[in-house]
């Protein structure tokens, strides 16, 4: 089907889908490049496509002007979807916690390592940045598919699990090395946000306070890389 | 002094900075915050400072108008400082090397990491992001101030140091698990662009290839990550 005007019904439908409150409605999100889209696709995530390059034989055909409207990038895609969100499966042994996350790059960075380092659910705080914006899932490359994500209030998440799982939170004060409580099979790994760390409220859920080993001149990682490298030593730590 | 009009010529002088050409012409750049201006100030790099707010007693006051040109974010900050670039000095032992590195974020976050795992020396491929831009600059959180960083061209860098130092270069195919050839008192640790990883060019320069353990699903890790891990690795052999 072609589309040639950017007052179309369709295109405000999938305009909307910029805002999260959209997406939370319609229980939808795009996603921008082949790559994504192929990956959707393979597991039967795809709703529909959309491009401006009929060789690529979109569900949609649309003007170079409307997919300006649409996509978030400054060298427009030729083609983008629109894909349903993930189910929320059951939580499994190898927990990230991730509070108040805000920055999408980030949450996709640290949604890649937690692929690459055997995590099995992530669970993402209510206040954190949404998992469907347009940043996160271009950062996670696609591997957002072969995830479990689950988006909630973890106060109520900690009271459940607390005396379930060992729950380790963070804390370059008064952590202790990662490697001294290794190994774990089953673990909570809590990661805060990128300007505070895990919040005051959160400290009492504690099994350990932990730290990365470094050098005392450099006050803090990146919250991406202090969390893959905690990820990395707990599975590297299963492993051997 | 009290500057009012956005078409003064200090105005068009500091905006010039946001541009490469002119921060190469002059040896200037501007640094957001205040954090950054006392590491600035800390270590002599501070020329003068530009602010909103008098009870910061800049040495220039400006309005908001004009902060809104000067400044990269969205929030104004109330105070920004032009500064003297940081001067290179002679390389050491420890040695990153970032080949055509692109995004700002990932060049901070790895500057960062570098300091807390006791890399002496950063070497910037000359078509790398430019380290005094503003994000570059941000996402370092000040601590450029404390490191070296070179610039310059990878050629003629390898071939004066080849046979000097191990050449650790990336290889998701190839490479061997880190930890077996640890530990390391020496070495050049080669990270790649985002997308290509190191260039086919410089891999005859190779004495090891090496690669991070992991799951073969997430098929590669940010470059910022990936970095830091093998970072962390080095620096822990080095201290066991």
């Amino acid at each position: 089907m072609q589309i040639t005007s950017i007052n179309n019904p369709k295109v405000k439908e999938w305009c909307k889908l910029k805002l999260k409150k959209y997406r939370d409605l319609t229980n939808l999100f795009i996603i921008e490049n082949e790559h994504l889209i192929n990956e959707a696709k393979k597991n039967n995530f795809l709703k529909e496509t959309i491009g401006i390059d009929e060789s690529l034989n979109p569900d949609y055909l649309i003007t170079k002007e409307i997919m300006a409207k649409l996509s978030d990038q400054k060298s427009l895609p030729n083609i983008i979807g629109i894909c349903y969100k993930l189910p929320q499966k059951e939580i499994g042994n190898k927990i990230l916690v991730l509070d108040n996350l805000q920055d999408p790059g980030n949450l996709g960075t640290l949604i890649r390592s937690s692929v690459a380092f055997n995590i099995d659910t992530i669970i993402l705080s209510d206040d954190s940045v949404d998992l469907y914006n347009e940043k996160v899932i271009r950062s996670s490359e696609g591997i957002i598919f072969n995830t479990n994500i689950v988006r909630t209030n973890l106060t109520s998440f900690f009271n459940n699990l607390q005396n379930k799982y060992p729950i380790l939170i963070t804390d370059v004060e008064k952590g202790e090395n990662i490697k001294n409580i290794l190994p774990l099979k089953k673990f909570i790994l809590v990661i805060g946000s990128e300007g505070q760390g895990v919040k005051e409220e959160y400290k009492k859920y504690a099994t350990n306070f932990i730290k990365i080993n470094m050098n005392e001149a450099c006050e803090s990682l990146n919250a991406g890389v202090a969390g893959s490298i905690l990820m990395y030593e707990i599975n590297e730590a299963y492993h051997e």
